[in-house]
């Protein structure tokens, strides 16, 4: 039986983490980058399905090819991240079952059924990326998740004559907490979002 | 600047962590189910937008009332574990707004927006149960997310008359390790999911 993780821990995960918009002028290397989705990796999705694929754009080249799809107030803080993760999903995931479910064939419970494909593909595809920002935080880096951009446009530039699309962009690096930090917003408390029954 | 968490917090989260099918007969105390919602309430959405909402079922009439809309493979295991989330996303979101992002008016981006209101709530909802997910591991509970239910049945059951819907259900408590716990199954390498560029 395992034990709740020390205070420090919890602050770094959830309590004091924050979206950052703007970064420290210190790069993520690849072996960090690499890192974080070999921990996201291993949380779970259904059947095994693992729908996620990311690109972590960090080369000038990379972030350029970017830069015209960036909503205006995504655009700069965007271009300064270290790192910024394309958070994508693949829509053809299910061919990967034979090798992801080897129990049986799971590959023919989606092939066809196409609102099973985009449910499956959509929840664990989100499952995942917040699997990412979690694993990110566990490594030690921040993270600045944003939907403000033009899907079509980054599938197009990304993952032409694929069936992945993109599903939300992560900047990673070290937050600058001097800079454009906002004070952090309230959130429903237990009693308006939950209850135990 | 923050430091990774140590190996033991990394398995605990990710590494070694698994999908249990059978539980413990061990209490998760309703301070516990009110701790997980209170770390994962802080994971980032989109304009703070929160849609996720989440009955615990923890009585034995709560389970009898889910039992019948369970499929028959996640009956047994989940009519034994100590508690069952159900991970549930609101499309009346945005109404809260107002309250979770004061600094504009959020409400207006989606209000008669059906289109955004939707991919906003199911992609932000998944996030949040990815987080309720990591924050459970983070306090030693252990997991089984699933998604074999009558989703339609469960909204008729616990959520008439709102715009909840249910997402995925997630037992909950001290995992047994020596019953049902099959092998991990294998995961898409780096080079197969991502990439850097």
């Amino acid at each position: 039986m395992t034990s709740p993780l020390n205070d420090a821990s919890l602050d770094q995960l959830f309590l004091t983490a924050r979206t950052y918009n703007a970064w420290l002028p210190k790069d993520v290397t690849d072996e960090q980058i690499r890192r974080i989705y070999d921990l996201a990796k291993f949380g779970p999705t259904a059947a095994n399905s693992s729908p996620m694929r990311v690109v972590f754009v960090k080369s000038q080249d990379g972030k350029k090819r970017l830069e015209p799809y960036l909503s205006e107030g995504n655009r700069e803080k965007t271009m300064q991240a270290p790192v910024t993760a394309i958070v994508a999903t693949d829509f053809a995931f299910y061919e990967h079952l034979p090798k992801l479910f080897p129990h049986a064939d799971a590959r023919s419970w989606f092939a066809g059924n196409n609102a099973l494909i985009e449910s499956t593909a959509n929840r664990n595809g989100s499952l995942q990326g917040a699997y990412l920002i979690m694993a990110a935080r566990s490594l030690g880096l921040d993270c600045g998740p944003m939907s403000g951009f033009d899907q079509a446009g980054v599938d197009a530039e990304f993952f032409a004559g694929t069936q992945i699309k993109s599903n939300f962009l992560v900047n990673i690096g070290y937050g600058d907490a001097g800079t454009n930090l906002f004070a952090r917003s309230p959130r429903l408390s237990f009693d308006e979002a939950a209850q135990i029954l």
